[in-house]
């Protein structure tokens, strides 16, 4: 986010072309800030899209009609040029509220015109559609079939009005200062298909207005059967014959037309059809998904509709030559891409049973994700990928605050989210890998302490990708912690994948190094949850039950291991602890002595520690793949509505320390191409 | 004001045809309701819109594109339907600030749109422009020629491309719900010439865009010469074509669509020409407007414009027939009544030496006018068209407030405000006329003080027209106050007509029944400024010279005239009185004792007193045609920043109480088809 940096701002970035736009714009290189109002698409497109791309991504939820706010962003980041996509775009809807389509599309433009042409921004690519052309029919010598971009513009609707009305206003523009403005006209033919990691598509809200998205949802059970308006059309098969242009070469073009648009020293205005050239008729469409789907679909053959004409095929000539580019994705490729999307996002963006909303006052980067299951809630936090509420019918069982702000209190112990890159001490804050010595934050005392000063309990993570199959939820946070960062060496990618049913939570770890900066880095990841079953301040009178007794022994006064693992006197396995103000416990318990493991996720998942408490019905069973974990009564906690003995942490992980320590640090040591892996799991049931 | 009354909005109601169709809508018995952002427009054509319609207008200094103030405006007024002006409308600046034209233009109409649709007002008539035309000579084979509104659209610059954007959108609006929208679009030709009365006409910014003010401008001596674009077009005198129509013609149709579009039970949306149908060459109008100065204007021919044709003349059939409304007046008119404007107001609106600013925080009705000649400078106010300032060589003369809002305080003593219907006391609060007794508020003890409780120091006059002639300033405001008001019978016009030199000020009453609902009323106007000269706090030291010493006797606890006339005693004439604590003045000094007139303004203007301070150099001398005047020392003042003797007031008028009195009654009745006049003047020299 430095302000040296240039961005591309993507207006309407949330929505079906936007989204796919953005992911292609950050593929090849530029950074993106996105506007968009969500009043017709979804943040989770965002958020996907900055899975997708490993990148975070600016987001602005502005209407651009708000020019102060949208000025904002101008003063924000240092914005080299615009692609305009903010816009309603529903042809038939515009016939019913067509002053909501000028004041949305054109006045909007207008606002972002003011609002470029006041930072200096002169350089625009514009979302417009074939539909300006109107009804090219009424040449009646097909001479404007294929349709080239100098056909005259006859809209026949106020949605293909309000694109015409952009298209002139930019012209005007552009004449009034024609050295510098550049202005790129893009004319959309037919978009469809998906990206191809079935992570963002089309989603429509309500009954959808195009051939495709409808058949998709006939596909998957949503409507009973496509109708097709009119088979006697002169065509090979009689139905009307149109361009269809895959949304992700569509999306190429954008970057394509930037690229003319940044090699051209002086204005310009010019339009470019985005369309393969090719015509398709209905039912080529309808037998291609067919066959993407693997069986016939519904459909029934009904009136012609208003003004449909037989034939909307691009010229794409122009943009083929100019632009040097080509949409290369067949109907096929599209109709597989959308059916990919389809089956993973069966009710597109939402998911029955999950919701989000803002956790911060400002910005929609750190939300809260609540998913439901039967008798059992959970709550996540992108910051941190943090659990901020687990509750077993109706019983809160972990520490929280209950606004994101208060998650960056100093005093705050590490509630509920996930440590790393490294989970506990590292003695004297460094290591030496490969022979090269790494200095780490010493955020305690001479050491440091999970993951530094900016570990990965302290930024947002992306994401989160949210599924739900056969009842169970599973929710994937990504983050890319660059080279460098507190002092660990290459660009480390992480995942946690949380699977939630109606009776347990599961937290699967998964990181790798990626960009061949080093090739090696340490790695030990862990969640920090304050467990509380008691439905009390305090955790007194919790009876905890250890399955495993032998423990790292520790320094008393440097808090390190001195490499002894002994029994613990005190702890019979199978035995319940019955927690009070004499038990203090922060210790880390051995699972497997001998562990060397990166990847854990072979191993059984053994339960490790059970715990319940009187005032309560739930018993709690923590189990992991893991060779150790920290058990920790909260004896040091201090801050905002909590004290010590208010939860106590379960933290599975290898060893404290294991770097330090020939015969453990194979433990921690990722190399490239290799990857760390562990899983735990909370499980819940009646006592 | 009333809620229950029905308005007219007017937008751009401050303009040059919108302030001729606001009288016209005036004298059609509309309420009107104007919203002008005043960018382009000057708010003096409202207030001369006033003065002329005699009714105040509710204005508001909003820019359409801001909704939430407009909206406030039709919750305030009921809106029945809506004439919109508002545009930019300059063709040459419109190719430089599209973005700008588009901005103000269409957003605005949406703007506009937005706010009458949420408030249910589905009734428009748009100001459109015969630019959306394009050039009709590209049919080539003059079909369009006189031009139909049939004729396709095709503007060629972005003003056009505004108002024919605008003609879509309405279009649209009107399809999206057919029985309730009624949109009127009026496509002008080329208005010219100016009301008849001189008050209101075109007063373009900067040079000139069109044929006629540029030529009124050389007429008056502002410009060189005319430039007349080709004189090679296939015209009878090589000149292009042109529709011109007189603006009051152009006026007059809006009042006819509204009036179709409220006979009209269902929606609609209809175009029509507003043209005369007969096109005038560049030099028929060339020497009509010679011919209307009584010269031969200087002229050059110079090479085509670019973008001109040959002939636009309208087609104004549809409107001649469904809008039985039809253009009457000649362009030998339209010269005649632009040649006066020109003549009265040579520089439009705006006279040097006058500048107007806001005298109270909400509103532009109680405005504060400065008048600089020389030495002398002058403020007064629309409220009781008072005198807030009056200095000679820098020094203030009169007691003032320096904010509209404070001379509504209960404590005002009347500060430098006219006062009226009928000033100073009338006893009992009660007359007889023609036989009928009528009450007036007893607004001090049980008699009726200086017009009642809402006198006409209490209400914003309209106006002021302001006119320099030999260096000589004139500024009238006009009241009507209705029959009943304060309990006095009768419509009563007054208009007072202040006229700065350089080393006076005279004061010109004059008032009259109008509207025939009663035979008589009772009149008795005043000015009751404050004059201090001492450039201090108090009026201590001032020597006042009398030059009467006549007075009326008055009853010491009613202070009302016995009827008695007597000299008073410690007065000489010609003798200075030198003010101080104990010099309490509050008498009616007889100027003639034997007054009958109603009209005094043929009588000698009389010096009746002068004034002097040691601490100035400014001899102050006092003259009036009326019979008596009231000296009063101000020993009853206080308020906020004055206490007694702060100021003294010279009142001249008739006598006090005269209704009551037989001897003295026709001083003051005003009879039909009579005018009540007075004059008096304060004149400033150096001791």
């Amino acid at each position: 986010m430095s302000s040296q940096q240039e961005y591309i701002l993507v207006t309407g970035g949330a929505g079906y072309i936007g989204s796919h736009t953005v992911v292609e714009l950050v593929n090849s290189g530029q950074n993106v800030v996105i506007v968009d109002s969500l009043v017709n698409s979804s943040y989770d497109a965002v958020a996907r899209v900055e899975f997708l791309t490993q990148t975070a991504i600016p987001f602005f939820d502005i209407d651009i009609r708000d020019s102060e706010k949208l000025s904002e962003v101008f003063k924000q980041y240092k914005i080299k040029g615009v692609v305009h996509f903010a816009s309603l775009k529903a042809v038939g809807e515009s016939t019913q509220i067509p002053l909501s389509y000028y004041d949305n599309n054109v006045n909007g433009t207008i606002s972002l015109l003011n609002v470029m042409k006041e930072n200096k921004v002169k350089s625009i690519v514009f979302s417009s559609s074939a539909t300006v052309y109107g009804d090219v029919t009424r040449f009646g010598d097909n001479s404007m079939i294929p349709i080239p971009e100098n056909c005259p513009s006859d809209p026949t609707n106020p949605y293909g009005r309000s694109k015409f009305m952009i298209e002139s206003i930019l012209k005007d523009i552009h004449s009034s200062d024609e050295s510098n403005w550049k202005v790129a006209i893009l004319r959309y033919f037919n978009p469809i298909g998906a990206h191809p990691s079935g992570l963002i598509g089309e989603d429509p809200l309500g009954t959808p207005n195009n051939l495709l998205p409808y058949l998709a949802q006939v596909a998957i059970g949503r409507r009973e059967k496509l109708s097709i308006f009119g088979n006697d059309y002169a065509s090979h098969d009689g139905t009307p014959i149109r361009d269809y242009i895959h949304v992700v070469d569509l999306a190429k073009g954008h970057i394509a037309a930037l690229g003319y648009l940044a090699k051209n020293t002086g204005g310009l205005y010019r339009e470019w059809n985005l369309g393969t050239g090719k015509g398709s008729t209905v039912f080529d469409v309808y037998h291609a998904f067919s066959k993407a789907v693997g069986k016939e679909l519904p459909y029934e053959v009904v009136a012609r509709r208003a003004g449909d004409v037989l034939d909307l095929t691009a010229n794409p000539a122009r943009a083929n030559k100019e632009l040097e580019w080509k949409a290369e994705l067949s109907i096929e490729q599209a109709c597989a891409d959308l059916w990919k999307w389809t089956v993973q996002n069966p009710t597109g963006f939402k998911v029955e049973g999950y919701e989000w909303k803002k956790f911060e006052k400002v910005g929609l980067e750190n939300r809260l994700h609540s998913f439901t299951n039967g008798p059992l809630t959970i709550a996540l936090a992108n910051r941190g990928a943090l659990i901020q509420d687990l509750s077993f019918n109706g019983e809160h069982l972990v520490n929280a605050f209950d606004n994101g702000e208060d998650y960056k209190l100093p005093t705050n112990p590490y509630f509920g989210t996930n440590i790393g890159r490294v989970a506990n001490r590292i003695a004297n804050a460094e290591f030496q890998l490969n022979g090269k010595t790494y200095h780490l934050p010493k955020n305690e005392n001479q050491n440091s302490l999970h993951g530094g000063s900016l570990g990965f309990d302290k930024v947002n993570w992306l994401g989160p990708i949210v599924r739900k199959k056969e009842g169970v939820f599973t929710v994937e946070f990504l983050i890319v912690e660059k080279d460098g960062t507190n002092g660990y060496p290459g660009d480390l990618k992480t995942i946690i994948k949380y699977t939630i049913d109606s009776s347990s939570v599961q937290l699967e770890y998964e990181a790798e190094l990626i960009n061949d900066k080093v090739d090696a880095t340490i790695v030990n990841l862990t969640n920090h949850s304050y467990f509380n079953l008691s439905g009390e301040p305090t955790t007194d009178d919790t009876d905890v039950t250890l399955f495993y007794d032998q423990y790292m022994k520790v320094d008393d006064v440097s808090l390190l291991p001195t490499g002894d693992i002994v029994k613990f006197e005190g702890v019979t396995v199978g035995q319940p602890i019955h927690l009070d103000k004499d038990a203090f416990f922060d210790y880390c318990y051995i699972v497997d002595k001998d562990a060397t493991q990166i990847d854990t996720r072979g191993n059984e998942l053994k339960p490790v520690l059970q715990a319940t408490h009187p005032r309560t019905t739930t018993k709690f069973v923590f189990s992991t793949t893991e060779p150790s974990f920290q058990f920790y009564t909260g004896d040091g906690v201090n801050t905002k509505g909590f004290t010590k003995r208010s939860g106590f942490c379960v933290e599975p992980a290898r060893f404290v320390n294991a770097i330090h320590f020939d015969k453990w640090a194979s433990q921690v040591i990722l190399k490239k191409g290799e990857k760390w892996g562990g899983i735990t799991k909370y499980s819940f049931s009646k006592k």
